[in-house]
């Protein structure tokens, strides 16, 4: 495997916890009382898929995941009985940017600092290149490139977002890893001959989480965190 | 400035000596004899242009510059009378990656490490995404992100090559700054609304080179090399 290429909501990053805190902070600033940030950002989450969907589809065209978080962004602060025209556009955009300033989990940048010394490591997100390349700088990522959805044009779990991006590598499927805490994630890309590791996040949807709490299939590598998968790939 | 985009070729690596060691390689391994190396990888870099040029104006898709860079290695072996249907494909696609294996000027990771701490750092080059990887893997030039032409699927000069860097980047076209040891390179990007630091590279083409001594317009940045651009741009 001369490439790992990691899905990065979830399984880099705690998109909740980070969303949650900047959702309580913006709540705070606007004396916005009773929303509960956690259902607040599992809330916002909700409407990641249907938005990609569209993309997918061919219902509209491939378009960047910070525009449609600050669409959904409108749509479920106004579900929450917000009135989005009193708020100035600089803070709803600040609180859209929260997706760059998502912390990583702690074993990820001691992990992926010594994976890097072995092989190609990159972010196979459907989050845009900027978001991952501010959310790497704010966080010591080492990523060696970004990849993902606004290189390839495509949108996980379709075929091209895995396609494209090990035809971009030069390399052959089999010689590039996807790292995922998502089994669909990982499925998707098995179908298109990527090699595949699993990596748990079992606290990604909060403590009561019930999905994707183990390997739903025999994934070549199933690593505790990424400090045992680097354990993993640079001993073999 | 809040990004810094690099030309590669020539800006970031000394291209002409990279390929003359590798020809030469490959040459005493075929016991081609009487084709000087730099000569060869000048006149392969001559094809650079016309080639680029059929993508940039329509007259074909846009093809990646490894692509590129294979058609043009069989049309100068050809030009230098070399049967190229006597050499096995895997030798013809290792001189072709070649490219990948360039080495920085002595400058460049020292200056590019500490102006990393500022900045956001990336290439903003005609090389493909796996070229530049390669290259900076094996050499350690630590990127941020890998951009250029393979991500914007536009050429430079060409506007869309700038133009979308700087919307895929999230930035204003003023707080991304191009630099380049290439006035033309400089030039388009100014016209663009880019900042602009260059820095010369007076043998890049031999000792006696006669292009790009010099600036030809009033940079916002003139550097000696790369840690002279990293102290002036740190220091402010």
């Amino acid at each position: 495997m001369k490439a790992f290429c990691f899905d990065v909501f979830g399984t880099v990053v705690d998109w909740r916890a980070g969303i949650a805190r900047e959702a309580a902070d913006f709540f705070s600033e606007y004396d916005l009382t009773g929303i509960d940030p956690y259902e607040f950002a599992d809330s916002w989450r909700n409407l990641y898929q249907p938005a990609m969907e569209a993309c997918r589809s061919g219902k509209r065209p491939f378009t960047r995941l910070d525009i449609l978080h600050r669409e959904n962004l409108g749509i479920v602060l106004g579900n929450y009985g917000v009135n989005t025209a009193g708020l100035s556009p600089d803070a709803l955009e600040r609180l859209n940017s929260a997706w760059h300033r998502l912390d990583p989990w702690p074993d990820v940048v001691g992990g992926l600092t010594r994976l890097k010394q072995h092989s190609i490591i990159a972010p196979a997100s459907n989050g845009n290149i900027a978001l991952m390349v501010n959310m790497a700088k704010r966080a010591h990522i080492p990523w060696d490139a970004i990849l993902g959805a606004e290189v390839t044009q495509a949108y996980k779990p379709s075929p091209p977002a895995y396609t494209r991006m090990v035809e971009i590598l030069g390399l052959s499927p089999k010689e590039v890893c996807m790292v995922a805490a998502h089994n669909n994630d990982l499925h998707a890309a098995r179908l298109c001959g990527l090699s595949t590791a699993f990596v748990p996040r079992k606290t990604e949807h909060g403590t009561n989480q019930i999905t994707d709490l183990e390997p739903s299939e025999n994934w070549d590598i199933v690593a505790r965190d990424f400090n045992h998968l680097a354990d993993l790939v640079v001993k073999n």
